[in-house]
């Protein structure tokens, strides 16, 4: 694969403001950045959101994670503080499809079990090759492909070359030690293999990669009033990334009765439970695991 | 003992507008009156504060469940959102010291691995025999003496007999099912437990209750502008009630110090990352783990 030198990466944390990995990893980078540094890099941070992280919210007005949109960031109408925040990002890291920076690194967390998660923003041949280098070094990373990066309304979605490292399962408002350390970990081996492409000398990639393509999001059981009327399924709950086959419980009423998957193939669920999505009607996205050649 | 007939029951959810269980239980209980009725009891539900539960926070103004002082409850100056919520509540089950009921049934969640916690509002010796019941049918209940009841800011303290029922690890803003019908059962459990009472044919109590007595609340470790400067320690995180002797790591710096526990006895930590707690200064509260007669 021919690429130009990746020169200019952006780590950004706090784009959910309560999402306190991300965050306290931009703060230690800011107070040891040789940390970050990489001889053919110029590594820099962003806190996205720091209004929301002050309130220990994920937001003020709306989700900044679904700000990105390009008609959304061109139009002036757009004004809340998400919005605004939306197209300062723009111009320091853009403006999208245009980027000042080559690669974005945005850091969040979940209340999903879904381990140290890749979500690529792109299925850019650069992208995958750093997902199956990821996921070979490390069992715990899984590598997901949601939706088309430049079509995108999510902050990384400014820059083809990317991901967002999604971390859980961990509660909004709370730092867990171990998956912080993952994360920061993670970020060690992007940057190295950033670093490693720039000086020629690639590190080694699988041709294979196993990832899981999003296919669609799946809401909870809700009354005629859009109440919820069932909880995730005991058997389902932190299962992220297993199997889910038809005839398999899905949801569990508050009486007490099970709901099946009723789709016609097996899938694989991520986003089981994640606090954030209730509000947006998404109790869960279903994937297909694919193997996709790098 | 003698006690008088418990007439008056009140369950509560909702106190804390993020925690679901309790909400979503006391729609349950709205919706089949049936499943808490008992022959000798009143039991009512209450949806402490649905203004919360509608931005899914946990208080509007200020936490309610710390709004039931007694001078706060008397003083017309107090006048946050919660401080009326307090003031409405503290008109229909008490006012506090003179309630219209006789036992108050509290039900919170907390992203601390607190398993079914009890906490009993006072020490009063039918508190003890209910939670020395409890304690004896269910191997993940705990019992938890914390402040004294009458002198206290919680909700429950409206009444010298009942609990708060606070279940974990679950973090804000989603349901677990098993933790939710969990919780249920504890209900039922407890409002079986009093008609028996009033039925004088009182469940069999063990002569001894273990229980978990509070000391004293610990913050994070922080720089001089309150900063955050580390996080709970790998070793001790979802390690709710197991001991935690002098010398045992407590905090990991974000820089990868661990700072160890320097207290001069075994203690045995709770409400360890609570997320609601960062807020107020305590990364975990520390007991000790007594033997009381019941």
């Amino acid at each position: 694969m021919i690429l130009n030198t990746i020169k200019n990466v952006a780590i950004v944390g706090g784009t959910h403001g309560n999402e306190f990995t991300g965050v306290y990893l931009v703060k230690k980078f800011d107070r040891l950045p040789h940390l970050i540094q990489r001889s053919s890099l110029e590594v820099s941070t962003l806190f996205a959101n720091p209004k929301a992280f002050e309130v220990n919210r994920r937001y003020i007005d709306r989700d900044l994670n679904r700000c990105f949109l390009r008609q959304d960031l061109e139009n002036p109408t757009f004004s809340s503080y998400e919005d605004r925040q939306a197209k300062i990002i723009n111009q320091k890291l853009g403006k999208k499809g245009a980027p000042k920076v080559d690669f974005i690194i945005d850091l969040h967390s979940t209340t999903a079990n879904m381990k140290l998660t890749i979500i690529l923003t792109t299925s850019h041949p650069f992208n995958l090759g750093l997902g199956a280098y990821l996921s070979c070094i490390n069992p715990l990373v899984k590598i997901c492909l949601l939706r088309s990066g430049v079509d995108s309304h999510v902050l990384s979605s400014i820059c083809e070359l990317g991901c967002v490292i999604e971390v859980g399962a961990i509660a909004q408002g709370v730092l867990n030690a171990t998956l912080f350390q993952q994360t920061e970990a993670l970020i060690q081996s992007i940057l190295d293999y950033l670093e490693a492409h720039n000086q020629g000398r690639p590190l080694p990639v699988p041709s294979e990669l196993t990832c899981y393509r999003y296919l669609e999001a799946i809401d909870y059981p809700r009354n005629e009033q859009g109440e919820l009327q069932g909880m995730i399924h005991p058997h389902l709950q932190f299962k992220d990334y297993e199997p889910l086959n038809p005839g398999d419980p899905m949801f569990l009423t508050f009486d007490g009765e099970a709901i099946a998957y009723e789709g016609k193939s097996t899938v694989y669920p991520i986003f089981i439970n994640e606090a954030a999505y209730y509000e947006k009607g998404i109790a869960m996205c279903l994937t297909e695991r694919v193997t996709v050649q790098t």
